[in-house]
């Protein structure tokens, strides 16, 4: 990720750009310092491995000085020295005794060739317990009605400008994520629609039933239905910003710099949801078919986005930046001829008559890998950032760069999966290299190599991918196969069997 | 489309709300008072009908005082008379004598059944002759090359609050979209890249050669490719603006009060684009298969867009309003409770506890065709509505509401096409009672009821379609042949056919 930063704008400022108001998240810091989330005893018990991060102690990241992998991969100190040795790429899985991750859940990594010191990537797979906050009723919980939530978690952090906010992110989303669901744990439960409204203090009566409606007129004849789902996606959407403001409060204290890509999974209730903020990637192979769980976030996908709120708030910009598009740079010498261009509302071109102001640099320019926001960095969503400053300029890169994911969600009782039905998650620099057919072609491949109900299968396809991406050493750098340059970038990679032997079924 | 705006808040005020900053709009006075568009003698000539509205001697929209329909329905006072009968809603249809439309495109349409004084639709089809404004490199244009280009135009506009703004769209927006392909003449022939940069003054050199190129650096290594597609695409977005400001300049002395959608087609060199910019729609029915060509635009759908325009500018709210979506209306009396809630990020919903400003009504509400924009207007893209304001208020509607259309690109070479493969565009008094799958079975009933070279099939086909949609006389009411309600809106539909007989091949 760290090539799509630009290295000399990484310089941090201490004075933080004012963040959009938005309603305040709760403090975390108590939960991230209390015992971590376990797996329940009850009916939704997973096959969660004790060594995996759920059981380690819990650390908040001030604590946490030095370079680290994901827990789960229970690296010795020379494990994690091999790890981190940029000639020699070795691949990391969890070790293959002991328990296994949930599900059987595949995971590799490899560090990247040298572009940065360490792996910047962080990967974190979880089995969480919600304890639901109070009933929804404001009465006091009744013992048989204490049955919290459980759900499975996986998340893989794509940092840049160093890994201390990936770090961050993949000890504590999901604690942000259980924090959100606590007060949803006996509505999630219970069959009928969601109350629209909630006491605010126990034992006050809610008002969600119908007779607090207004009577029938105009547009507000009757109540929006809001699903469970709904319910779950908007959880996750707010935690992802808590996650982000938190960042945003303890930056200075604990060296919190840079930022990072979060794409996360969480099984909940039978269905599958997918968050993505940056340019990781989710698919689902099933039956040889793709199904895309994600889409990145680039400067070339929010143009849009970006130009509007450039156009809508131009200080922002502080005359620097122009949210206009232009296919190439506006030579000054150009003044008065006719460029084409694009504004915040179009997806075609026209020409436009060059003016003063058209020479500033635009927001959005470049293509493909090499696109970039305010000349500065090639993602538009993402964790953390707060200090990131437009290359020799105290411009915040906030809020053009969004905390906000894109959730998509898959109802897994809707089809009946196979051992070979996978959901891929991997950081770009598995994607930059491999395509979605030539990721559907390894599951295929490997799969077919080992017994359905062989549960390292996933952990070999993830290798698989891995090692795909990255190439071998040959003619001065890694290179693949077909004798293509691999990815010199940080390389993850989660399979996720969907109806494999150590699945939720 | 009356119903979708709010009637007691169409008051008019004089006092327009400031349009958003846009490159001005070159005046189309001249050429709207000039004589229209004709169709060429060259190789693209078509079968046009000479009685259509493009051989009509053109009139500017203050001349025209009272009540009209399409120019091309050739209706006598009496057929106008009979066209405007909202008790017997005769189908109109040009006449089956004489030239038929372009493409021997169907077209039928039904007035209201009395929810507004006249037929607020309105309809146009046109071969519009564009001729360059001067050759791309300045120099002078040589006899030779002065080969103009030639598009086949069809457009449907759904008024609302009267019918002014769709008469005056359906007189003058493809002079527009002509005006804005003037300076693309030659480019669109030219098979090689479009130039990035044209000179500003005839005669002076042009700046598209790469030498003109900004080094290799960063994002700036490359220039972008911009394909003539995306020109027409410019083009046509742009001629939607300039559409929508000569509306905005011209309302006070010409009466042009309400707005409309706009749902209309081009034709040009081989691609279909299709513009929309509100409810209606349109399809492509190609052997079976349904293929959306566009999609609606109300409250619903642009939720965020205008949750986002509301949260980054909240004047345009006059603290009457709040960008939150809220399930149903919040009370005073809860105050300090829980409700669910979404703001302009979310797609899920979340609880929130309720503060004083939420009380303010929701910018968007309702569901359906009962959604509201301000509790005003249910759709959020069109033109005009410069002077509409929110209700017992003085808050403009605009900028929430947009001129902007989606234009969406089919590439009629890229298959082969039969007779029987259409294009429908309807008002939302088509689609709101019928489903894409029931047009499609339609086309498919009636067109197999006609041989494949008759070509008064399509005029037979929308025919139909508007019949389906209006129903018949029956309980007090206009039902359906299932026994529900028919559309007692205005319903205009065109069939464009895109192998048939008369079509460009």
């Amino acid at each position: 990720m760290l090539n799509r930063v630009r290295s000399a704008v990484a310089h941090l400022v201490s004075s933080g750009g004012a963040p959009l108001p938005r309603p305040k998240s709760p403090d975390l810091r108590n939960s991230t310092s209390a015992p971590p989330a376990a797996p329940p005893q009850a009916p939704r018990s997973p096959p969660a491995r004790a060594g995996s991060g759920s059981a380690a102690p819990a650390r908040t990241v001030e604590a946490r000085a030095s370079f680290s992998r994901p827990t789960f991969l229970q690296l010795s100190p020379g494990g994690l020295r091999r790890a981190d040795d940029h000639a020699g790429r070795a691949v990391q899985s969890p070790p293959d005794t002991g328990r296994r991750l949930p599900w059987s859940t595949g995971y590799a990594e490899v560090i990247n060739a040298g572009k940065s010191r360490h792996n910047e990537d962080q990967a974190c797979c979880e089995v969480v317990y919600v304890e639901g906050r109070r009933s929804v009723s404001g009465a006091p919980r009744e013992p048989s009605r204490g049955q919290g939530l459980c759900f499975y978690y996986w998340g893989l952090f794509d940092g840049h400008a160093g890994g201390r906010a990936a770090e961050m992110a993949s000890r504590l989303l999901h604690r942000h994520i259980r924090e959100q669901l606590k007060d949803l744990v006996e509505i999630l439960q219970d069959p009928s629609p969601p109350p629209l409204c909630l006491p605010s203090t126990p034992g006050a009566p809610g008002s969600s039933d119908s007779s607090h409606l207004v009577g029938p007129q105009s547009c507000w004849s009757s109540q929006k239905e809001v699903t469970h789902e709904s319910l779950v996606v908007g959880a996750i959407e707010n935690a992802f910003l808590f996650m982000d403001e938190q960042m945003a409060r303890e930056r200075r204290g604990h060296q919190v710099e840079g930022g990072c890509c979060a794409l996360v999974v969480v099984y909940l209730l039978g269905k599958v949801y997918v968050a993505n903020a940056g340019d990781s990637r989710a698919i689902i192979v099933r039956n040889g078919e793709i199904i895309p769980m994600s889409r990145e976030f680039t400067p070339e996908t929010e143009r849009q986005r970006l130009q509007m709120l450039g156009f809508l708030k131009p200080e922002l910009l502080g005359g620097e930046f122009t949210h206009l598009e232009f296919p190439r740079r506006v030579q000054p010498k150009e003044l008065g001829q006719r460029m084409l261009y694009r504004d915040q509302n179009m997806t075609g071109w026209a020409y436009k008559k060059i003016e003063l102001e058209d020479l500033r640099f635009p927001l959005v320019c470049g293509e493909g890998k090499k696109a970039r926001m305010m000349a500065t960095i090639g993602v538009t969503r993402g964790l953390g950032d707060h200090s990131l400053r437009v290359c020799s300029s105290t411009l915040p890169i906030k809020p053009f760069l969004s905390s906000f994911p894109e959730v998509r969600v898959y109802d897994l009782t809707q089809y009946e999966h196979c051992p070979d039905d996978v959901l891929v998650l991997g950081t770009d620099g598995l994607w930059d290299v491999t395509s979605d057919c030539e990721v559907a072609a390894t599951v295929d491949r490997v799969l077919s190599a080992y017994e359905p109900n062989d549960p390292s299968r996933y952990t070999a396809l993830a290798q698989a991918l891995v090692l795909g991406a990255r190439g071998t050493p040959r003619d001065r750098g890694w290179r693949l196969s077909n004798n293509k340059l691999g990815s010199g970038d940080d390389i993850s990679v989660f399979v996720i069997p969907l109806g494999g032997p150590g699945s939720y079924s």
